[in-house]
C-alpha cells in the first residue's frame, strides 16, 4: 500500500496506518505524505520506508510505482488528504491501475464525484470509501437485521451526529483539522454536513437500505467568523415512506463524537451508539429488550464475520476501521487469485455511497437555503 | 380536594390522588369521578370518601362543595378527564372560587385556553397544570443553570419523546387510554403531538428559559385507521437565535417514555432523560464531565427544595408529581395566611404554560400541512 | 396508624410516612414522635393531627389509645426509633392488640429479637420489618426467578453494599443520623454491618430463597475514634453449598446508596441495583441478555403486583417502602373482613427475618474477631 | 519479534499478533507457532513469513536465528503458549540474548518463577509480562492519580473478575482454550485463579501502588468433574492496612469479561470497568462524581501517552496491548540507540509482577485449604 498525505500533524492518517497494519494483510511500502518534500522524508523515515519509495507528490508515487515490478510494487493507495486532494490523485491511481482506499467525503464537490463513479466502473478496480462506522460488528449486525425483516416495515429513524471540538472559533488558532475543515477551499461547499453529517447519512442507509429521498434542513453557523456551517438539523423522508431525523453538529459543547442511530419498525427497534459500540440495544413490541453485544451469540454471520475477539473484549474504533481495510486485502486477494470473494466481505462504502454523500451535501445546504420545506 | 374523572380504569387518576397524599399536605375529600353516577360512587367507596361527597358531576360537586362551611368544603379542584372535559369544569371551579389543578393539555382547543386564562387572571385563584416532569429536582437543577449561566448562552436544544405504546392500532381494542387520546373529539386538534408533544414544549421552555418562535413540523399518522398523528418531527427556532429539534412518537416500538432533552450552550452542555432522572450529565468546554445527582452536593437550592431523600434513593415519577401538588398546597395556605409563599415553590406550570401548549399543538399541526419551511 | 419516633431531625419518619400515605389506605391519626413532648407536640402539629392524639410518650399513645372505640383508634403502630428503642413500643404494641410495623434492625441486641418473636407468634397480629428493599417490583421479580428456577440452581451471589456518608467522623459533629447509628448504647452490636449490612443479607435471603449458613468476616472500624464498625467484607456459604460475597460499607466515599446484588445460577444470572432499580439485567448461559423493566413484559405476577405506573414511569425508594405499608393494610383489611389475602401480598419481611438479622450481626461480628476461617 | 506458540486454534496468538502490528513498530519475521511442525508452516504461511523462517520448535528458532545477522535476526520472543510452556522458551530466549514478552501467569510453577527472575536480572533483557489491562489509558491515569495522592489514602479496594464462559464442562467438549486451562499439567495448581485471578491481582496492585499481604480464600470447583478451581473468593489486607475483596470465577454464568476495580480513598473513589474501559468514573468526598474519559482532559500524561485517537473514538482490548508492545518496542529502540527511556513508557508489568502473581496463585490455593482465617 502506497498513502497519500497523513504527513506530521495529520490525525487520519496514523488511523488509516493502523487499521491497515492491524490484521497483517497490508503492508505500507510507500507514500507521498505531505506536499512539501522534506516533510514527506521525514514522515517517511518514522515509518521504516525505504527512502527510494518515499515521495514528494502523489504524481511521482503513482507513476514511479508503476515502473517497478508487479510483484514489488504498492497494489493500492489509500488517499487521506483534505478533501480538495481527493479526486486528482484518485483518478491517477486508477488510471494507473491501482486499487483506492479513500477518505470521505469522496470529492471536493459533486461533479468530480460523478466523474470519479464513472472512472472506478470502467476501471474494474477496487474504490472503497472509508465510512469507518460501518465496519463495526454491531452495525453489520442491525443492517443484517433490518435485510431479514426481523423489525418489520422501518417507519422512523433519527440518527445523531454531535460533536463539540468546533465549539470556539478553532480555526484561528494553529489546530491543522480545525483550519481544512473550515476553509471553503479545502472541504468544499459544507463544514459539519460534509465531515459528519455524511457519516450519518451513510450509516443511515447502510442500516436501513433505504435511501433518503427528501430532506428539509436547517444549517447554521453558530460560531461567529466561521465560514461554514457548523450545526445541521434535517428532517427526512426515505423511500419506503419512512420518517426520520438528522442532525449533526460541531458546536455542540462537551460532546466527543456521540454518533447514534436508532431505527424504529413495526415489530421492534433498536438503538446504536458510537462511543459504546459493542452494544445493540433491541427493544420489541412485546418481549423483553435484549442487549446484543460484540463476540456473544443471537448474531449475524456478518457481524461475527467482523469480530476479532471473544465477548467482553471491548473492540473499538480502530478495529471497525481495520475492517475495511482487511475486507479491501480480501477482494484484492481474491482478484490475485482469480477466485470469488464471499459477499460477506465486499459491503464496504463505495464510489457509489461518495456520490451519495455528494448529493446529499448538496442537498441539505441547498434545502438550508430554501423557504420552501422539502428539497 | 375535589377530583373531577379518574374513576374505575384510568391511569392517570391515580397518579394524581398517590400525587397529593405523599407530603400529607392534601386530603382529598370529594369527587365525581365519572359521567356515570354509579361509577363515581364505587370509586369513591374504594377511596374511603364519605358517600355523600361523592358527585355524580362536577357541577354538583362544585356547587354542593360551595354550601359547605368554609373549612369542611374542599379548597382545590383536579381535573383529570380527558382533554374535552377541561375545559367547562375549570371555569365552574374557578367562578366558584376554588383553585384548580388540571392534567395537560390545557384545554380541548385555543379558543378555550385564551377564555381559561381570563378566568384565570380575573379570579385571582391559583391554577397548575401538571407538566409533571418540570417537578423533578434535576429538571429544576438544570432550569437554574441556565438562568445563572452555567452554560452561556444557548445555541442548541434537542428534545426527544419517544413511546411505542401505540405501534398498533390500540384503540381498536378495548383500551381506554387508546380509545380517547387518539379520538378528536375527546383528544382535540392533535394526537401524540397533544399528548406528549406538549410535555416536550413545555420542558424544553421551562429548562432554557427561551420561547420556540419557529417551528416547521413533518406530522404522520403512521398506523394506519389512526384518526390523529401519531409522530411528529418538528425543527425549531427559538427567540434568542438558538436551533432545535423536538420529536415526540407514539408509534417507537419498544420505547417506554423516553423523554429526553440536551441543551447546549457556549460554555457547557447537560443532558437529561426522564427514565433515569436522578442524574443530570454535564459537560463542559474543557472540564471533565460531572454527574449532578439529586440529594447529592454541588445543587441550587431550586433542586435542593424538591427531593425528599438522600442521594442514592431513587425518586421518581410520583415524586415528580407530587412536587407540583405539594407546591399548590403551600400557595393555598399561604393564602390563607396571608403571607408570601418562596418563590421557589411558586414555579410549576400554570394557564400561561397551557396556552403556550395549545398554540405549539396549532403550530406544529398547521406547519405539518403547510409547503412552505417555517411557521 | 400511631407513630413512635420520627419527630423534627429524623430522617426515617418522614420515609415511613410518605410510604404509608401514597396509597390512601393508611392515615396517621396519631403518635408518640420524640421523648421530648414539646417536640413531639410540635410534629403531631406539623402533621395536622387532633392535638388530643399527640402523645408525649409510646405507653402513653398506646394505653391511651387503646381506651378509644375499636373503630376510632389506631390499628398500627409504626416505630421509627433508633434501635435500642423497637423492642419495648413493639412489644408493648402487641400486648394491646395492635399490629406492628418496626423499622430495622428489629432490635437492640439478640435476646430482645428472640423475645419479640414469641410475642409475635402468641398475638397472632402483623409484625413487618420495613427491609424496604425488598418491595422493589424488579425484586419481586428476581425472587420469583429463582422461585421458579429460572436460572436453575445458584452457585455464587455477591451482594454488595456500599455508602460514603460516614466516612468522615461525621457523630464528632451534630449530625442525628450519625450520632446514635455509631453509638453502641443505641445502635446495638454493630455499626454498619447493624445498619445496612443487614439489608444486604436480607436482601440476599430474600431474593436466593437460600440461607446464610457460614461466615467468614473481615470487620473493620476505619474512620479513627469511631466506636462501631463501618466497614465488613464477608465471605459467605448458603444451605445448598453456593458460595458468596457480602460487603457493607458506610466509608467508601463518594458512594451514595449502592444496594447491588448478582446471582450466578446454572442456566443464566441475574443483576439488580437499587440506584437504578426499575431494570433487572438477566444473561443467560446460551442467549442475548435481557432487561426486564418495571411495568414492561415478561414479568411474574408478584412484580406486576408491586408496580403502580406503566414501564418508562420510574418507580423508587418512597414506592417500595409504600408497597410494604399497601401490603400490611391488606393484610389488616383482610383480618378485618376475615377473609383470606392474596399471598402474593403477605411476602413482606416479618419478625423471622428480624431474628435472622439479628443472628448475621452476632455472627460476622464473632467472626471478625475469630482467628478462624468459618462461623 | 519471534512468535512461540499461537498456531492455528489458538485464541491468543493472534491477539499478540495485531497488539504488536498496529504501531507499526514491531515486525513478525520468524515463529516456532506449534509443536507440529507442519502445523506452523501453516501458520507462517497464512501470516506471509519467509518459510526458511517458520521453525518446528522454539530452540530450533531461538539457536538459529541466533546466527543470522544482527540487523535481520528477531530482537525479541514472543510467548504465547500455555503456561507450561512459558519458562523454557524464555530462559533459551534469554541465554541467548533476546528479549522477551510472555503471556501470564508467568511459569507452570513458582520455583520456575523465581529462577526466571534470576536470568532476567542477569541478562539485563527486557521480559514483559503481558498483564494487557495495565495498558488501558484510564488504568494509567488510575494508577497516577494513586500516586499524586488525589484520593488520599486508600481504605479500601474491591477486584471482581466475572467470566461465565466455563458454566458447563466445556473442557469435555473439543474447545481448546478450555482444555488446557483447565488441565493441571498445562495450566499449574490453578484455573481461574491462575487464569483471570492473576490478572485480577495483577490490576489491584498496579493501580493503588500496595501490595497484598494476606489472604483469606474460598477456592472452589464448580463444575462437577472440572480439576482446577472454576471459582474463588478472597478477602484481602494490603501493606498500608487497607481491606480488600478480590474474586474470580469462571462459572458466573452469562458474564463475558466482567473485569472491574473499585478503590475507595479517604478523598475520593473510583471505579473502572474493563468492558467500558474509556471511562474512569470519579467519586469525591464533597464535590460532584466526574466522568474521565480516554482522550479527554483532565488527565495525566501517563494516561495521554497511551491513547491513540480523540476522545470519543472508542479504544479498546487490542489498543491496551499494543500499549505493552510499543512501549517494549520504546525500549528495545532505546537500547540499540543507547538512550534512555521517558519512564513513562517502561511502566508495564515484568518479571517481578510475574512472581507477585506467581505467589498470589500459591497463597489463595493454600488459603483454600485452610481452617485458619489468614494466610
Amino acid at each position: 500500500m502506497g498513502m497519500v498525505g497523513g504527513g506530521p500533524g495529520a490525525f487520519i492518517g496514523s488511523v488509516h496506518r493502523m487499521a491497515a497494519a492491524m490484521d497483517g494483510q497490508i503492508e505500507l511500502v510507500c507514500g507521498a505524505f505531505s506536499g512539501n518534500a522534506e516533510k514527506s522524508k521525514i514522515a517517511g523515515k518514522e515509518l521504516y520506508l525505504d527512502p527510494l519509495r518515499v515521495y514528494g507528490t502523489f504524481q511521482e508515487m503513482i507513476l514511479e510505482e508503476k515502473k517497478l515490478p508487479p510483484d514489488v510494487r504498492m497494489d493500492l493507495v489509500s488517499i487521506v488528504t483534505p478533501n480538495h486532494v481527493h479526486f486528482e490523485p484518485a483518478k491517477l491511481a486508477l488510471e494507473n491501475g491501482f486499487h483506492v482506499i479513500c477518505d470521505k467525503p469522496v470529492t471536493y464537490n459533486l461533479d468530480e464525484a460523478y466523474a470519479l463513479r464513472n472512472l472506478v466502473h470502467s476501471s474494474g478496480l477496487i474504490f472503497a470509501l472509508t465510512h469507518n462506522y460501518t465496519g463495526y460488528p454491531m452495525v453489520k449486525q442491525a443492517r443484517q437485521m433490518i435485510r431479514k425483516g426481523d423489525l418489520g416495515n422501518v417507519r422512523k429513524v433519527v440518527t445523531e451526529y454531535p460533536q463539540g471540538w468546533l465549539s470556539t472559533l478553532l480555526e484561528a488558532t494553529d489546530q491543522k483539522q480545525a483550519a481544512w475543515r473550515t476553509d471553503p477551499d479545502k472541504a468544499g461547499l459544507a463544514g459539519a454536513m460534509g465531515d459528519i453529517g455524511t457519516h450519518a447519512e451513510n450509516l443511515t442507509e447502510y442500516i436501513t437500505g433505504l435511501k433518503i429521498t427528501k430532506v428539509c434542513a436547517d444549517i447554521s453557523t453558530i460560531v461567529e467568523g466561521r465560514l461554514l456551517d457548523d450545526d445541521g438539523n434535517v428532517l427526512l423522508r426515505f423511500n419506503n415512506g419512512a420518517r426520520g431525523i438528522l442532525y449533526a453538529s460541531q458546536i455542540a459543547t462537551g460532546e466527543e463524537n456521540n454518533l447514534r442511530i436508532k431505527v424504529y419498525g413495526e415489530l421492534g427497534s433498536f438503538e446504536w451508539s458510537q462511543m459504546e459500540p459493542n452494544t445493540l440495544t433491541v427493544r420489541w413490541l412485546n418481549k423483553p429488550t435484549q442487549l446484543l453485544r460484540t463476540g456473544s451469540v443471537g448474531l449475524y454471520p456478518e457481524a461475527v464475520a467482523h469480530t476479532r475477539l471473544p465477548a467482553g473484549h471491548p473492540e473499538g474504533y480502530l478495529e471497525a476501521f481495520a475492517n475495511i481495510y482487511r475486507n479491501v486485502a480480501k477482494c484484492i486477494q481474491a482478484k490475485l487469485d482469480n477466485v470469488e470473494v464471499d459477499p460477506i466481505y465486499t459491503d464496504f462504502p463505495d464510489v457509489e455511497d461518495g456520490v451519495r454523500g455528494m448529493e446529499f451535501i448538496y442537498k441539505v445546504i441547498e434545502s438550508g437555503k430554501n423557504e420552501s420545506k422539502w428539497s
